[in-house]
């Protein structure tokens, strides 16, 4: 059975994610693309071939060519592109974050919850990277014993002009706070953010440093950096009572040149990933083709990214520790 | 547009094949899978949904159903059944090696050539690895200048019981013939192998190493040990007149336990070249579903690297280096 | 000329200070080794030719054929020790701690200010491991900017079994304490430790995290794990506005055995950092030699390093970020 | 007991010598420089205080300040002057080769074998490598089992200018041949050498591969290169029944700046052996004051050396492979 897709967005992400539907994931076709720019939308839905052209996102939703929705407009339609596809019963695959403010999130959260089955899925999509799935099933053997502390860094080459701090962690970090939830089982009750004497060019801080607690009590920090200026480089360990585990640095060749011995670092997030976007796409296809729930992040996880990245821009802001409290998963989502 | 393959062969190699071509690639669908025993066709088609089982292959290669077939039988069967696929025009990706022995193979390239276009495809995987795909293209932007040595180690865990010391030539080091080829774009002229003290249970030369000369004057030293115990280790080092390239150890998890930072090695060559064979398999794919010549090794390509293998295997009885001399590729392989 | 040498403390590192001058350091000569425990005492005199034995530690200072000395005894007698090679004139290499409270090192400082000269080097042996001094040096050519924030970690196998909850800050955390500031060249205000759910056998909290902030507003990340279980293994990156330095791990055998990629740890600090050791020594005894002041960390820094420690307990205890106020360094020290 | 030092050659390896013998190494003091050239026997003699200028060596040796006498004058003098030493009753350390050609090591041998005692040992520093002796300790555990290959690769950024081709046998590759037997307690039997199609600015083949055979048929690579450009590059693995041992690059510094993360090679061999430098002046002076023999290469093993180069460079013109066949060692140096 072949799923029949439409994506809402052609930016850099929406162009990604018809390329690997198309190219790269088995029983998918992409069947229409919506965006608000009609040159982009061409030129995204040329790469699939046969795919139509939407200028709104809504009749894309309600055409009944499509079976399945990937949404990767801006931050601020996620949810309402959701809710849309939640309204039509299609499971969609909406880019992180769920919906910038938890709120919102929630919104979702009740229709899924009245709809009573999970039809959202959010584009972590670390958690299908074959480094973290390593780690994980690693971890999860048990002969390490319990996870202590967590080492976290994200470092960007650059950051878009348009990056302020707080998207340092509601853009940025929320990746984090998703994948260590996935990784340990565990939820996160406290939160702090540590400036330090680095700032962008407009002002921001950069980098930061955000110190978290879990309810098992694990502590984890985690070096945002916009501008490490060397490049994309993502870096998780979990120190665990019987020994350590942390992301190989991924590489493909050993050059020996001009005095050194280099590795080379990918320029930003989508080459480092794209094994993760092309296996989190190709498991949603066949969570679809299957009839069988999504296997990756809920919607209940993308709130509670969400939610802690709310909580995390409270403590950069009032420069103290805030306690998160949020609730327990409602039984859909266990 | 969807291409509909079947499969000959369900052994181990034939059934990955079939599950990577039903679940790991875009635009492929199995429609039928052959094989002598039964029950091995009947579980590997169960994996792909639809898909029919075949007792005869030819049957299979003249099915209407069918458009293009993978060929993952026994060695000494690949050129009759690509040959069949010629007669029938339809695309063929053939396990390598083409066949054991060049005369087989030029039985094929006559065909190809008679038939004047292109249909065949020899699985020399390692061409579709983002390793060697990485240290190609670095060569390429000619930076290096000239390569001058190739270094390789080829070994294996455990070498399976049926193994020859012949086969450590025929079987294993004609993935580096054809590699070696592709990396440097020259030729081999001399072939020379030294067996050391090391030997199988059975009594079989191992580990050995291969000693290749290039028309380009290249020198090549190839270990190929098929008992190496410790993992599936192979290892490529292109020195080169401004700096050398090696392929880095795929690794994913820094493990820190007992004592040791350790690195997991791949158990056999499937876990190591995974990604290879779905690359392959869906540039396969891409090709017939766009009219195009299929990318990877050529039946030209299958054929010197079968005839190197038997100039190897001279150079191994006779205990002397041995003079390749190879027709020029006829203009369609060019 | 040859510096004669007598060694307080013939324990662990006492033993191995004595060898490490005996066999491994030009111009310097043990004439003299005391421990309240002769037999301890002769053992350790055995690996220097020549070298007499004292009960007495005092008599070992004052005995005219001892012309520097190195203090290895029992902690809480360092500061005493030193103080009497004050009074006698004599230079003198005290391990670390100087003392394991803030105001016994006040008393050293305050002796050294009346003698208006330094005699002291305090044994923070890390200013002279190869890695450190690496980074530091690279940091110093400035072409990677400001550092902006440190990640260290801090792990051994096991630790010894009178290992208290605020040893892991008074007697491991202060090599980092030390080394921070002389690679950065900064001072530190600020300490917070956080307890995660980890315990030793004895119930003291293991691992902990320390986070500093330095006067140039740096970030500082402290691990200390007293039980690591794996092995020992000292970490530290700095993080700098236009690149990272980290310590590479320091090995010398690539093995490849049993299924891994394997490198081993030290199971302890002493042979992490025994080319540390010994050039510590050697440079001590050139300084003794040809009349100039230590090299190394001074009676100043053992303060600071000792200070840093109780507002770190107070931490600790506490449970919240201690502010650290410490005066500017006198004359003498700069 | 101090050991008075006189050293022979004060151009860039005797200069290195007085340097680490008068700095570096326990019991040994640099009395006696000479070198036909005044102002450079005055610059090294000026590193070690007290050190009187010679400018004939034959004086330095048997002046009676002068217990032993390191030898690093140009090779063609080595003999010579260890020869005299031998005269004198001397130890010496001669810088390798211990002569360029076998016949007048062997007057060395002769010489020393009718004193009756060991008092040479060649300057093969590799064995005191720390890397090296990690390497040969593992294997002596016997775990790994046989060893079955080696290989070795030997680059130089770049050649000096006076070096020719034989050079990168009779001068580089001399230190494989050396280190092998001591890994492998083999004697080579066989000797091959492969041009390929680099050459120098001066036409001299570069890099070669050469490949040997030993008494207990392991076969054997080592690429030697003058020109690799990239660094000075010294790598041996040894493949084992059991698995491999291959020394690890000595890195200190994880570098991530500019795209890539970066371990920076040594210039040359000098900052990559300097420990072993250091180690080798140690050992002979610790043998030298206990009475011991010398711990290093022998004079046997410095002949055997410069013996499988001579027949390196008889099967580099001669473009084919040379048994190698060598007396046994006499008991004195079994």
């Amino acid at each position: 059975m072949v799923v029949s897709v439409g994506v809402i967005g052609a930016g850099v992400m929406g162009a990604d994610h018809v390329r690997t539907l198309a190219h790269r994931v088995a029983r998918a076709q992409v069947v229409a693309v919506a965006d608000g720019d009609a040159a982009r939308a061409e030129r995204a839905a040329a790469e699939a071939a046969g795919a139509r052209v939407f200028a709104d996102p809504l009749a894309l939703i309600a055409d009944p060519s499509v079976q399945a929705v990937l949404v990767a407009s801006p931050d601020e339609t996620h949810a309402d592109f959701t809710l849309a596809c939640l309204a039509a019963g299609k499971p969609v695959l909406c880019e992180k974050p769920l919906a910038p403010d938890a709120a919102s999130c929630r919104r979702v959260i009740e229709a899924e919850l009245r709809l009573g089955r999970r039809l959202v899925q959010v584009g972590y999509m670390r958690r299908f990277d074959p480094a973290y799935m390593a780690m994980r099933a690693r971890f999860a053997t048990g002969d390490l014993g319990r996870a202590l502390l967590v080492h976290c860094a994200h470092r960007n080459a650059t950051a878009p002009g348009f990056f302020t701090g707080t998207m340092a962690i509601t853009n940025a970090a929320v990746h984090e706070f998703d994948i260590l939830r996935w990784l340990l089982g565990a939820d996160m009750t406290r939160i702090e953010v540590q400036r330090c004497g680095g700032a962008t060019a407009t002002g921001e801080p950069d980098p930061i440093m955000l110190l978290l607690r879990s309810d098992q009590d694990q502590v984890i920090d985690i070096e945002v950096f916009m501008n490490a200026r060397y490049g994309y480089d993502v870096r998780c360990e979990m120190v665990c009572a019987g020994g350590s585990l942390a992301l190989a640095p991924p590489v493909l060749l050993d050059s020996r040149v001009g005095g050194t011995q280099a590795f080379p670092f990918a320029g930003d997030w989508r080459p480092r990933f794209a094994d993760a976007y092309r296996l989190q796409a190709q498991a949603w296809i066949d969570a679809i083709a299957t009839g069988m729930p999504p296997a990756g992040a809920s919607a209940w996880d993308g709130f509670i990214a969400t939610a802690i990245a709310e909580h995390g821009v409270r403590a950069l802001d009032g420069k103290a520790a805030v306690a998160i409290d949020l609730p327990p998963a409602p039984p859909l989502y266990r």
